[in-house]
């Protein structure tokens, strides 16, 4: 692992240490090398004993996959190295997820050192692109919010190939996602304090934010349609969990509600960390908490032409180190669900 | 007050509590009658010395104004004996709500017992209509969603006169609502303990909701357009606030983001308890928490035609108790803002 | 499993949906028959995919092992019955935790039906008893805050056998302890409504609380001192956890707090669920949550002769469920550890 | 203000903003100048008008008092020019409340720069000094852990005149203390992010804390005896409120908790932020909630010889501003309780 100082690192190393093929071989961060993992985070004592190292090239090497763990801007700088020796890279951060390489450097805010790369990663969704996973050297690993939303919209469409029929209009897409604080990372900052977030809600980046694009391309790569996409976060007063709330034109507004919901139950029946909830529930983001699972409900709105999705996943499972198991599994031919089949912790 | 067990109950005693000319004479409650208030709400030790009593008519006879904090439904069968005697009446339920009886018993699920009071009551949301609540006996306070969600809309149509130019398309109304567990109430359900409610979140309701025919009827009585409204409410992990975040098409895409904010501010100028942040803030609920004030953005969304508004409230001030005294403030002259000046606690 | 419809039951369930060695074969509700699992708790759609039925001899006598998860009083009206038919079981309520039968009556306000029964349980705090729950039939499952208390004290004393020497004054127990509201169960009542408990805290019981003389009893077991113990619990707001601050009157105020730690250390050394911190760390309920763990930490305070302890467990994992598959693991003689070894999520 | 972008800053700001005989004249900050107050605080837009200046000693001299809500170590760098000047000094961190200076150095790391204006400064807890503090010109505003504390001791004593008898072994107190996170300051630190301190709990500074030697100054000065004292701190995951459970060995165990309780209450009686619960009760910190008062509660340990005090206070208000609002009252012949008076928000 590069980083891992940060939840989606701590995550990776509680789902890491019951894997029974994975071994945890090394772990960088410069800012804690010297310190033992157990020191920064308690709950791992008697789970992991290593201690953050400074990253060695070398050391990087010897792994069959590297996760990175970084802050935005940092796998783009090993990446190239790991793949020349053959290291698998799983980037939990943004560097491979646009394709578009403009648009990435505009949300961004930085140029790319190696968008050849980016042409080559596979996005990491293997309920999108399970196939490719198995094949690749380099994944992008997806964003929470694109993860949950686009799950919850993917049956909607055409699909990848264009079989099936469009249920609602690509144009109409509203997307109010919540988040629970820890997507908001772990660095020292006022506007994540407790006090300034607990037992309070709010909306934020409302004027734009970097996981616009990314849904949009992940909707725009099952559609025929022109994708028009509304998407505003919250911060949610807790510790995890995303609530992604869809609203969508209907393009036949007598469909039942019935067929739609069994488009779902059909689209995901073999997926192993997706669930439609039967009609009439609502998910709760605490029954997906550390688990590696995406609980998705659908309702007819009242008063309008809409269909509702919502979709909840654990924004640092599903949403960031489960999903990069995930991928690992696939990647290795492993069962997909090797240490990820531990129920959500309730409540 | 009849009722007052609950929690718009304890509120609105901790508003009269300091309130310069108001005192409260009787406070009922059959489930607690005998036990002193302070017993029940030990936050209120020394500031409110009366004890619950069984609803007595001639006591409630000699107030000037009864407050009915009760459950929905109980109002209504009081209203008419208070008003007969001369006593002012603001219900802080739904019973004289919604002007169409039949869409009433629908929602609320009873026969209405006293439908001609209905047609005189006064829907008191000040902002809408301060000069016949000054004039009312009987006003129905309304619900914490719809005065969220119709502050924030007010200014993008015609008006009740019809004078101005709506901004906005009618029809494509989407209001995402957000609402903390106060919000449900004071009875004992599973459901509400802190257990099932604490570190999650979830929408509910998506198949119908109360508040839904109360926004509808504000926003028809301010347009000549077909409203088209979707509304989904959910349940924040948190005590006091609602958010709504409202989406709407623009009719002219256009629009410079500036003047529709000048046209709020303006709508707003003399409005003691409305707030519109500059441009690119975003509220906070917090920031209302305990005070009488929505505060209300507006954003621009990425990616599509659509005016966002973010508006927030407590609902348990603004929402419910706070609003009842500002109509009380009006229906006798005194002035608004009595008893509803200090600012947010914060944190 | 009888009962089950409590967190501790979902905790059970959780726990054992990935234990290598055991398959629930049927879970009892008599309020809940019929109903599947996982409607009741969601987290466990596809990991549970039982539905609760009546209770019923026969089923229940084809286990190798019951456990009961039910309120106080019920275990012991199903105990003789399940033991005669050769069925082990574990009661997580307090049937068979206090040997004196009048002080259990006293605290628990019933008539003991089985009190033979109670002089052959096993009381199941494996650090204490390991040995003979291995050979026990019926094992008293210990309660939370007296296995968080218990394990903070244990080091501290002549030990069962007398061999070492007393550290601290018997008589001068203080335990100041706080838990989680889980810890409160999932019944219906306004007291543990979000909305009475969030953003607040307080204490309870403080005229007496049931945990008392279990504590009383396990030290009692492992001192020869008269042991005098004060215990006021408090409620925390929050979900899991509980914390343990203990204090108690050196003998030797000139002994070094290195000696006594190494004391702690040599102790527990062995066992897989106690760890002991580094000197001068302050152990957070968080890192245990979900765990099996128990942390201690020892201090000496300033200005007095005081030995401070603490100690924080998850009280639905060691404080219950957890605990109660431990013990299950020992009785089969299998590993201990098997089924408990995820490390707790953080955060 | 000198100050006032921390929480105990906004809160004064909320409590003056309401006070009919005090007006705000400047607000400093080095960090802030030039930005509006209501900017750093939207709760206080329309209530509070200035903008943050820097440090101007011909403003701060034209004032009547002057709040200072500094870190530690700055009121005592202005505290004389402002006194020369004839300016009331009122500084709500500690560089003024320990007389014994090398123990003041001892627990804040620095050196004292004017001990001489420590011997004449008094320390502002009007229920043990309210005469002095009318005649003032510096006053220590107590810590939020020495008020809750000290207010809860007080009438066990002999008091600072001797008269009555002691009922407890002041060699014997332990005080184990919880404090909302709002009383870690608003700095930007990992340690108070709310995904490190949310859904958990844990003592800290067990190694020694400074509120020690303040309490013990405060307690060695109405009693005879040698005050022995073990004071533990914890952090509790909510936003406002103390809680200090107080464990004293009584000196005659067959006194009546009913004749304590009435000492108690006697001894409170004119006071207008003291509350004694009536026996059997346990206080809420949210009973206190944005509001000057400390409730206490008394009861006797089963188990021992103790008596055990439960006392608590919003760490904001009675613990900070409140407070020093208090002591402004007396200080200029105001009504003591004047813009005090609102009660706590419930929940």
């Amino acid at each position: 692992m590069i980083g891992g100082t940060g939840y989606t690192g701590v995550e990776l190393l509680r789902l890491l240490a019951t894997h029974s093929a994975a071994s945890l071989g090394v772990i960088t961060s410069r800012s804690e090398a010297g310190t033992p993992v157990s020191d920064l985070y308690p709950s791992l004592r008697g789970s992991v004993d290593l201690n953050f190292t400074v990253p060695d090239a070398t050391a990087l090497a010897q792994c069959d996959v590297v996760f990175s763990a970084t802050p935005n801007g940092i796998a783009m700088t090993h990446a190239r190295d790991l793949l020349d020796q053959g290291v698998k890279l799983i980037d939990l951060a943004a560097d491979f997820r646009i394709k578009d390489i403009p648009t990435w450097e505009h949300w961004y805010g930085m140029t790319h050192v190696c968008p050849d790369l980016v042409a080559g990663a596979v996005y990491g969704l293997p309920e999108l692109n399970r196939s490719v996973i198995a094949q690749a050297k380099l994944v992008a690993n997806p964003g929470c919010y694109p993860t949950a939303t686009t799950l919850g919209l993917l049956p909607l469409f055409e699909g990848a190939r264009g079989d099936d029929v469009a249920l609602v209009d690509a144009s109409t897409l509203v997307v109010d996602a919540k988040s629970g604080v820890t997507g908001a990372g772990r660095s020292a900052k006022v506007a994540n304090l407790f006090s300034e977030v607990a037992d309070s809600f709010k909306a934020y980046g409302a004027a734009g934010h970097r996981h616009h694009p990314e849904i949009w391309q992940n909707i725009s790569s099952v559609t025929q349609q022109a994708v028009g996409l509304t998407f505003i976060p919250h911060l949610l007063p807790m510790l995890r969990g995303i609530h992604a709330t869809i609203y969508a034109d209907l393009l036949d507004s007598a469909q039942p509600l019935e067929a739609i919901h069994e488009r779902f139950t059909n689209y995901y029946s073999n997926e192993p960390f997706v669930d439609i909830l039967p009609l009439g529930q609502h998910p709760e983001t605490r029954s997906v908490k550390s688990s590696n699972v995406c609980r998705i409900a659908i309702h007819k709105a009242v008063g309008s032409n809409k269909l509702v999705v919502l979709s909840v996943i654990d924004n640092l499972t599903k949403g960031a180190a489960g999903q990069a198991v995930q991928n690992m599994n696939i990647m290795f031919g492993l069962d997909e669900t090797e240490g990820l089949s531990s129920p959500a912790i309730m409540p």
